[in-house]
């Protein structure tokens, strides 16, 4: 059972802090969501939307009555306002983010505090962000999406507790892990990803002769490249925010296409099978994670791993 | 206008091969449509869901009585059945192919005939392969679609006309081009695509603690993965077929991520915004492309140059 919050202030009425202030308004969850955005005209537009209850435009004013703030705003702005936020909170106070890389955080915390205060909870909640601005918020966004809490074995289990059933009342799996398995993960998942389209799409558009190339682009590469039209700012600030976990990945998978690469060029058809099988099966695994129909792909599944087992045996 | 067929024949009752019968049969292009397929219960599916007029289990005495001949056989096997057509087809036939890649074919008669029979039209549809089988043939899927034919200087001009005025009928834009062009064309928005992808999931699901990475794998994961569950011995095939233009391909998109990767490990913020600005500009003009709305993104992207200028010159 969720305690009913007095006043809850999100920091930012992005896509995330919009839906997170409307999913908390909507159920009913604190008594008052208030917001704050450098660009007042979103705010007004929260509050006409319903996505807020009302606005303030004193960031330090408003953080000093509330009894949770959430910190919705570029990865790169959080250690300032966590700095700002800190000197002002009540000391019962609350205080998340919804930043996509987490060791920086914690950092920045341990440069300004010495350590991460016990009230700071880091979180992630893995969300889309294709959209933007206040007028994309919606209430359900984070059902059935996951949520990352990375405390550490400073920080407050009451607190963690309080942030982990906020996000699990708008519908979300809460999970906790260390933040450098955070990041990590999500270099894996996330960030590599972005930077193979982006650089995909920088390669192929980088030479005067490749301009009509586009023209003939189908089916994979559109999959593929939907994903570098996302923000460049907002991506820059990733590769610092999580450098290194990044630049590991790029050389996991840079050993892994010189592989193929070679497979290729010696006409190495088993590697290349079983390359292509067990990315095939792994891509299926992956489906049923999303889809939670585990059993029904199950029957596909086997047959692949089967044939290549057989491919490899034989 | 075009001209009435009398015997069209359709090698391969899978999806591109059963929806350019289903095309050609719903729109009476030809006054029978005949199917052939390795595997008969396909043809009578064929029969019964109204994609074919008839199927023939005798390929040699089909193709013989045939007007016009369509090869939707996986690469490797088009160029047998190329050879054993052309020993029984009549002289005006024409012949034609939907194959991935296109110098492969042209290669093999090469090696068979010295030089591309003159009523040979190479061609490839670009239309997506996610589905499979006769069940998914949909007498629609060419519209809107490019299909790309790759004539010689030896090619019959007036059997061109003929295959491109099919396909138009179908809905489809016909482009020529070099086979030599194709292959480039496709290495680079096709081939590699799905190579990245499988050399990600691949990667990504080599090492046994990576298991549970999948679990938290969100959009661009996704939207990039999905690719890599096509068919593994489709994709075998066409690694071997245009091995010289997928390994050019592969070099420089290695050179672009080495490019990207120095940036991220240096810090160098300007050339990071330069390629994610870039790479979404390209994305952006893409998407015109694509959905024919040139004017009404145009101003987004127009954006993002400037800023890009901007960035650049400060």
């Amino acid at each position: 059972m969720i305690q009913k919050l007095d006043r809850v202030l999100v920091v930012g009425l992005g896509l995330i802090g919009g839906s997170f202030a409307s999913g908390i308004k909507s159920r009913s969850l604190a008594n008052t969501v208030v917001g704050y955005d450098i660009n007042e005209q979103e705010c007004r537009l929260g509050v006409e939307l319903n996505v807020i209850d009302e606005y303030s435009t004193d960031l330090l004013s408003a953080a000093s009555e509330a009894d949770l703030i959430m910190l919705a705003v570029p990865v790169k702005a959080t250690e300032a306002l966590l700095v700002q936020m800190f000197t002002v909170m009540k000391p019962t106070a609350i205080i998340s983010d919804v930043g996509s890389t987490k060791m920086n955080i914690i950092e920045a915390a341990g440069r300004v505090f010495g350590t991460l205060p016990h009230n700071f909870i880091p979180g992630h909640p893995i969300a889309g962000a294709e959209k933007s601005g206040v007028t994309a918020a919606n209430q359900d966004l984070f059902e059935r999406h996951k949520v990352i809490l990375t405390p550490l074995e400073t920080t407050s289990v009451d607190a963690v507790k309080v942030i982990a059933s906020l996000w699990q009342a708008l519908g979300a799996e809460v999970l906790e892990m260390t933040p450098e398995r955070h990041d990590e993960v999500l270099a894996a998942t996330s960030h590599l990803p972005h930077i193979l389209a982006f650089s995909l799409v920088d390669t192929l558009a980088h030479e005067e002769q490749n301009k009509d190339i586009f023209r003939y682009a189908a089916g994979g590469f559109r999959d593929f490249t939907r994903i570098a039209a996302s923000d460049p700012v907002m991506w820059h600030d990733i590769c610092h925010a999580n450098r290194d976990a990044i630049l590991d990945q790029i050389d996991q998978f840079t050993d892994g296409l010189s592989r193929l690469r070679t497979a290729i060029d010696q006409g190495d058809g088993q590697t290349l099978l079983g390359i292509f099988t067990r990315a095939r099966v792994a891509r299926e695994y992956f489906s049923t994670l999303l889809t939670g129909t585990a059993y029904e792909l199950k029957p596909v599944v086997q047959k692949e791993a089967n044939l290549l087992q057989k491919k490899e045996a034989g």
